[in-house]
């Protein structure tokens, strides 16, 4: 049975799970999300549950040391994630967006690296005040991101090691399988290959005193297929490529999309990745360009208009 | 002679600069340097030399990949380095802030994560306001910051790999050179011991596709010995210890200080790191212990003025 995973993977897995830390506030996660599961299933349009999709955002980390003074990260402004998160808000999609912490917000991703630094000033009269360069970015940014959380279309779920991504991910997939074909999973974060397992990993700071280091790093078990077959098998699903190497990117593509059986992955190599990205289907390749003329156009809006319709045929289509 | 390096050490040290990737932006950082150096050696006080300190503060990232992916990082939010040089400037000292992107600020170190969002919200008539709770440290924040850097007496700047930063510090060292005692290099950075040379690294991402990944690291060369013996031999140089376990701290301690010839090592351990501090000297070593009793009261506070007289000390046996 296609449908089914390998026992490896299993085992891969359960062990994976068992070995890892206990993931930290779990009831509150779990309470968090049913309230937005109860919002947006009950606040239904044309007698059908709202659209809610997923976004993951930013790297994770593989700690080295139990007692964490060094790990391994992938690099991830986490632009991507939230550009894509306020677009999918504009068109009615409520979003759970499950981010690095420190890593870019929606609605954030067009302000300085130290917005409160760079575009606030206390005046003579003791009032903080926002520069007329950036009081219209500031604004949008405190006014919009604060009114999707308090309606409700936005929950915001931090994670920064590889352990409590994939622990909250499960989380999320099970509190979201009742909405069925109307869940997306937009998996932007950039996650690590490789990991030390929790049991076998150095209690105490690696010691530095003879010679060089040499370590080997276990392979993180295939949760993709985990999340498309087990976890939430009847959402659509998107991932992402990326790859410095041009020359391997739509091949590494392809087999992502074949061996996970996602609905989309989206191809983007490191140094062009804002200005395009190549959307790979069963049927198609499209190249998804961001507007060169209008200032401040984003790929993620074309981008984000694609998958949108993509997903309304694939809820179609399950509903005929 | 015991000033001399070893010639191993040298010709680690050659080679780590010469593969490295070159720094952007010298000039920029030279000029700036150049005129903090000026600015601070001319506004002499009793016809003595401004008296300077070099924080560095936050973790060195290590790239596993050429066109980087993945690195390896060291856990620190910066807020030892951050917190230290407030205090700093607030005893008379100008501060170069040698930082991580993104780590905390000097006078914001008791902001929340996203003060932007998290202190901030919008007014019907659209003025951007500060909640009532935090009125107060963001405007500190803002005022006691800018001024420091439009004032001259802090000068900010960032680093992301290990190879930026003991660039920027060789920088730096040379600029100062000329202070000769009355300047301090406070060492707080969590600084990387092992490292990929740059000519052995990856091009391109490293592929995942086959079983476990090994990886061989070299030692990075000992920075401090010719940081303290070349770089800056009259400066007062003070390097951090930290560990995760208690009972190798002291001693690795005190092996730095005899080691590298430090004025001063600093231990502090994980756990117990915003608590207290023991500072190792050749004569002494004396436990910094934040006043528990204040409310904020941060260790950085009595351990910058125990730094300062022992200082103090320093450059008058040398003026003697």
């Amino acid at each position: 049975d296609a449908d089914q995973l390998p026992e490896t993977t299993k085992n891969e897995v359960i062990s994976f799970f068992e070995s890892a830390p206990p993931l930290k506030g779990v009831a509150e996660i779990e309470k968090s999300l049913k309230e937005f599961v109860d919002r947006n299933a009950s606040s239904s349009v044309n007698g059908r549950a709202n659209r809610v999709v997923c976004v993951t955002s930013g790297g994770t980390t593989v700690p080295l040391e139990k007692l964490c003074v060094r790990y391994i990260d992938n690099f991830s402004s986490g632009h991507r994630g939230a550009a894509s998160t306020e677009y999918f808000l504009k068109v009615g999609y409520s979003v759970v967006f499950l981010y690095r912490r420190g890593t870019c917000q929606p609605f954030c991703s067009s302000l300085p690296d130290d917005p409160l630094l760079d575009c606030f000033s206390v005046s003579n009269d003791s009032n903080i005040e926002v520069d007329a360069l950036h009081a219209e970015i500031v604004k949008r940014a405190i006014t919009e991101n604060r009114a999707a959380v308090a309606e409700g279309i936005l929950l915001k779920l931090p994670f920064t090691t590889i352990f409590e991504y994939l622990q909250i991910l499960q989380l999320i997939s099970v509190s979201l399988r009742d909405l069925g074909p109307s869940a997306i999973f937009f998996l932007a974060a950039a996650v690590s290959d490789f990991y030390v397992p929790w049991e076998s990993m150095n209690l105490h700071k690696i010691q530095s005193a003879s010679g060089p280091l040499d370590m080997r790093l276990a392979q993180v078990p295939k949760m993709l297929s985990v999340l498309r077959n087990e976890w939430a098998p009847m959402a659509f699903h998107i991932s992402f490529k990326l790859e410095t190497d041009k020359h391997i990117l739509l091949a590494k593509a392809d087999m992502a999309l074949k061996k996970y059986k996602m609905h989309m992955v989206i191809a983007n190599e490191l140094s062009t990745r804002k200005e395009e990205v190549i959307v790979v289907t069963e049927h198609e390749k499209v190249t998804v360009r961001r507007d060169s003329i209008r200032a401040g156009a984003e790929v993620e809006r074309p981008l984000v208009e694609l998958v949108v319709d993509r997903h309304s045929a694939y809820v179609k289509k399950l509903d005929a």
